[in-house]
């Protein structure tokens, strides 16, 4: 089959054998992929992962145990436990030491014409739900996430810093969730479209002292600069949500963080069944969002496209 | 009258002005102090203080406002916000931005004969408690704000990175609170003071593996390679609280605060009462972690011993 592997840079092959399909699990045909920064990251070398990325998709489940599930179009939870350890039975599989990360860790991913995918992992998609919103389903779990970090009663405000994909998505995840949020970042254009999606933007370097000091400041950056400037902008005893992974080592002044007694909160994954239900019912419409796609048979464009400096998301179609 | 003055390095200065006491304030005696390593940090430079520094202390008030004080051993909170700000009108004065902090901001502090201090800050010592267990309050309430990070009714375990005054504490505060704890370090003597006062105690180099993964872990360590420890001790979704300021930026690798989810919590200053309620009901004796004492004739000593490398607490006597 058609797929796009790592290994070195990422490249297509047309002849990658179809993943077998292992006791419990279902193959899913793609319909839609989005590329996400982690897919960037993974092909510059993060985690060492060798095979098919993609994690973010959308497709049509031909095979699985349950005969239930044939036909069905999909998402899924990227993480797969083992389902047996003390963090899986008390927690789920999203900390389990032995879990496979689809596209991430040990698992082939959904850059390919056929994925293969716990049927435990499955989540179904509305009829009323289409394919270019339910892409976003795993992207906004993970931004719906930060909405744990809020409590409900007093909502409050925050500020989000980074108007890419990700900040996007979780300043409209806050908002949903009754957050007085402004989406801070570089980009007029990209912060018109937070605008034009009912929040509060503003240019990071015109950012007025009434924002300043949040009790809720999510990173989604991605950058050293980022953190540090999260940091400042967080009010005595408030919340410092990281939400993108930058590897390596980076430097930080923590003083700030005992003298103000901050906490960082380091966010991943979300659950994907939320999400779906926040796009079936409308709350967030993601698809402003989509600034290109292009088909499986060009999915290194794809990539290339979505690496190129301030890129919104890259969809790439079955 | 006699002080200890930071001005480039502390020196001893016979013919400092007794201070004046404004309304609201009363003039305290000292009885005794403590050198913590703040005061270590302040002499090389931190925060750019100059004056008398010197926040843990025992002693009796001479002058103030309502009479009742005088004659009264006192301990003090240090930080002293102007009472007026929406932070201190809603969360107390800890984080006021116009504060003053006893011996490290804007505020003469106890290496001296004579201190003032806002009346409000005082916390009387009851007659049953000496001056050598009364003069842990302020870095014992600090300590015991740790266990504001553990749920009572499930206080699990935890790990205490740094086996010096403070870790110390923590371990000792912890412990006090139900939490099954294990002071972690390098120094042999000083783990077995740990274990004397009935806590767990470990080589760093020798940690077994069933300790690891905690779902709480405090750097008290004060250095780059202990936060990094404590990270990578800390159980998915557990907390890290980082104790010591370490001045200035370090570097860190952040990517399993993400990964892991972990939440990493800056924790500075605690509740005097708290802490002199728990040292009178005797469910903490700090007393073995006294390692010398000089007079205040001598305090350039105290300084120089309690800086010296593994150095417990060093005391200051009027």
């Amino acid at each position: 089959m058609r797929a796009l592997v790592l290994d070195g840079s990422p490249h297509l092959v047309h002849d990658r054998p179809t993943p077998a399909r292992r006791p419990g699990e279902a193959l899913v045909r793609l319909r839609v992929a989005g590329v996400c920064d982690t897919d960037l990251q993974l092909a510059r070398g993060y985690l060492g992962f060798r095979g098919v990325p993609g994690h973010e998709f959308v497709g049509e489940v031909i095979e699985a145990d349950d005969p239930r599930w044939r036909g069905r179009r999909v998402v899924a939870d990227i993480n797969a436990g083992c389902g047996e350890c003390e963090e899986c039975r008390a927690r789920g599989g999203h900390h389990c030491p032995n879990r496979t990360v689809l596209g991430i860790v040990g698992r082939d991913g959904a850059f390919a014409e056929v994925l293969a995918v716990p049927e435990r992992c499955l989540v179904a998609v509305p009829d009323a739900l289409d394919d270019d919103r339910a892409v976003f389903a795993e992207p906004l779990a993970a931004a719906l996430h930060v909405l744990d970090e809020v409590d409900p009663r007093a909502p409050g405000r925050a500020l989000v810093l980074g108007d890419g994909k990700l900040g996007q998505l979780i300043a409209r995840a806050l908002a949903s969730g009754g957050v007085d949020t402004t989406l801070v970042g570089h980009h007029r254009h990209k912060l018109a479209l937070a605008e034009a999606a009912g929040l509060g933007a503003c240019l990071a370097d015109a950012l007025p002292s009434a924002l300043r000091g949040a009790p809720l400041v999510v990173d989604a950056t991605g950058s050293e600069a980022g953190l540090a400037a999260a940091i400042a902008l967080t009010a005595p005893r408030g919340t410092v949500v990281v939400k993108t992974t930058v590897a390596g080592a980076i430097s930080v002044d923590l003083a700030p963080l005992v003298i103000h007694e901050l906490r960082l909160v380091g966010s991943r994954c979300g659950d994907l069944e939320r999400a779906i239900e926040v796009l079936a019912a409308g709350a967030i419409d993601p698809r402003p969002l989509i600034e290109a796609r292009y088909p499986l048979a060009r999915a290194d464009e794809a990539f290339a496209h979505a690496g190129r400096r301030g890129a919104l998301k890259v969809l790439v179609d079955a």
